[in-house]
């Protein structure tokens, strides 16, 4: 059985767990098990249980608040006070962070344990869950498989059991994409209302940090501490949570341009055949006026160009520790005109608009996560992961990847829901109402 | 006197005035006035005089809307339709709008009359009032200077009287510049909360359109019509306007890095230490971390680079259309990197940080608009005209440009307050209270 945080919050307040031997247990788990997929590259004992003791504390003297005492782990391109933030780079492993990022800090003060730093592609560019400096992260449900990625550490510690949340980052779809391929929730929140500061940008006008768990109360137990402006990031932004609930017409896109893995083609007809069973209102949605390919080129390359931004000092100095396909990535980037990044950002743009338009028609989009399911590391890459994800990033949007149901000897394919602005609770919520339908008795 | 909407909104809704009238006498004054200034480029009777009689009729009936019967008229980058969309520029003399840009549905739908389209700067880069194919926009103040730009036309005219109130766009300054030049108001709302859609793109992630009109209570007025999520604009946001009324702490940046002609010096110093006097609590910040001047430039990359997305057709197929200062801007911008851009946008989030943080202490930061006023034509344009605007560009908050008063021999400088997001009601409310504080009797 999967740890959770509401039930554990609800135990440590009944004094029916104490933080410590959480904690403890957190600690041997992840000792145990995490050899076998290499989630963690490092692990916070020492911090993690000074921490459990404070939330002892406070538990006995009624003063345990939001998230008094649970364990949570975090990406490791997000800075930890004291700890080195790699971004799963060979030229960051010994670069200390000297305070907490911003969403750090807001965990910290809603008292969560911060038990370690999670594996991650290089740099976070790339969906699949291979690091050459820090080693592959395996699928916790199929060893020699990818967990997906970027945040590959924060999708198979929960889906292990190793921790019951954890935070990524999502600059294309690197929170839903793992979450998806190993059969568990993520969230990417809307734009700007998650602080960004204090972790290591891809690109900061599409990168969100999300929660990663094992349910949907979890995501919104996460969300309501991680929200808030921040004046230390550039791109948040003071967001008021909508708090009308919306109804629940789903809008459905044309998907014919999409080149969907046989598995994910047939789970995607039998959830819009369960849900309409179920009576739910449905509305189709024309297709995307440019391919999901070029807008997730087009990413890509505002990615690449603001990474040359971001590493341009160990770029310049410390070419060599960069790896050849990262190389060969930002080399590409650096080629390219400053009018043709100009076209890419109008390409962002134009993606925001169909989604804006397809949300103009219903209350919440419904797509698959991803085009395939998990993939064994001995074969190529598809190169098509993101195409379904990338659009809530380019439109800011808040967008949920619930697991769907599978047979036990198959890997799990995730269901994305996309809202409106600042929606983010309703979008949570719409997807438990959609979950309990899809897997509830009909 | 000026005119002024919010009394003739009372006039017409007393019955003292008809909208007909008002709407021929603004025709007439357009007319005989308009040839010494240029502030139009194209005037819209046949449509003025039709909406003149619909609202006539509603204030008849008694259903009369917030702008019934009001004269407005709106740059030459902003659709309106049936009538070409210049930008000022040469090729798009002849490109007819199919329909209303999003912001002039709104303006209509609240029932104004829009009676013509106004001079700008080409393209909208440059704040100027020149144009080498529509002819110079005068400063209604002093013939043979600037009204500034690029919505010199929007400026010129509501400071001549021609009409009460004009819309204008700004990505770098556009609407607080040409208002600071010609002793009007200007505001420059939150990123995202009035559709640019329908607008000719200068940067879509630096553009805003905004009103200019001859008090503050017109600027709210025109707001409350303006604003509004739109589907069909990739950057608008269903923003919601705070209505809490945060305090009256003034911030005071550190402008030793800015070159202010000595005027504008003085203006400056006599309302920092005339605000003092009147017990007004001041804040001091800090500098800028990078220097206006390379915000600017940053700024202007990500302008001109968009902007051959934008005129790219044109540009590849009638380039000798564009002016030859244009064609250098923009050949030079289709010379850089990618990375050039990127490192551009990122300088532009340092803007957008140091004036959030500005922000964390401070309810609003008061700037001049300009460091200088209005030039000569006959002079060279001052380079740092936009030093001081671009940062509420760069940053998506609320700016209103107030007016200072001057000695009837002088030209006027401007007084610019900046807001939190979506505080753009406080925004101009307060600019009111600091226009009054300054101009009562001590």
């Amino acid at each position: 059985m999967k740890l959770n945080l509401l039930d554990l919050r609800r135990q440590l307040g009944a004094g029916e767990l104490d933080t410590r031997v959480l904690i403890e247990d957190c600690l041997a788990r992840i000792e145990a098990v995490n050899p076998a997929f290499n989630a963690f590259i490092r692990i916070e004992a020492d911090g993690a249980r000074a921490a459990a003791a404070a939330s002892a504390a406070r538990y006995r003297d009624g003063k345990a608040r939001a998230l008094e005492g649970l364990p949570i782990a975090i990406k490791d391109n997000i800075d930890l006070a004291g700890s080195p933030t790699t971004a799963g780079m060979l030229t960051r492993r010994d670069r200390q962070a000297a305070t907490d990022a911003g969403v750090v800090r807001r965990l910290k003060a809603a008292g969560a344990v911060i038990v370690g730093k999670l594996n991650m592609t290089e740099a976070a560019l790339g969906a699949d869950g291979s690091n050459p400096h820090f080693g592959h992260c395996h699928n916790p449900l199929k060893s020699g498989f990818s967990p997906g990625g970027s945040s590959s550490g924060s999708a198979a510690a929960v889906a292990a059991g190793l921790v019951p949340a954890a935070l990524g980052t999502d600059t294309m779809g690197s929170v839903r994409i793992p979450a998806a391929y190993c059969g568990i929730w993520g969230l990417k929140p809307s734009f700007g209302l998650v602080s960004t500061a204090g972790s290591v940008a891809v690109s900061r006008h599409l990168d969100h940090i999300g929660p990663l768990a094992t349910c949907a109360g979890d995501l919104e137990l996460l969300l309501e501490s991680m929200a808030g402006f921040d004046p230390d990031c550039p791109v948040s932004r003071p967001v008021q949570l909508l708090e009308r609930e919306p109804g629940f017409t789903l809008g459905v896109p044309d998907l014919s341009g999409v080149d969907l893995e046989p598995a994910v083609a047939q789970a995607w007809r039998t959830t819009l055949e369960r849900l309409k069973s179920k009576g739910v209102e449905m509305r189709s949605l024309a297709a995307l006026p440019v391919s999901a390919g070029r807008i997730r080129r087009a990413g890509l390359l505002l990615c690449e160009a603001e990474m040359l931004a971001e590493h341009g000092g160990d770029w310049d100095s410390n070419r060599s520790a960069f790896s050849p396909q990262l190389q060969a990535l930002l080399e590409w980037a650096g080629r390219q005109s400053a009018p043709k990044l100009a076209e890419a950002m109008r390409c962002i743009d134009k993606a925001r608009l169909a989604v804006n338009q397809w949300l103009a028609a219903c209350d919440f989009v419904l797509l698959p996560t991803t085009p395939q399911r998990a993939f064994a590391f001995a074969e190529p890459v598809p190169v098509n992961q993101a195409d379904l994800t990338c659009l809530a990033n380019c439109a800011g949007l808040p967008a949920v990847s619930l697991p769907l149901a599978h047979e036990p000897d198959q890997l799990p394919s995730g269901l994305q829901l996309i809202g409106a602005y600042a929606s983010d609770r309703a979008v949570i919520r719409s997807a438990a109402r959609l979950h309990d339908l899809l897997t509830g008795d009909s």
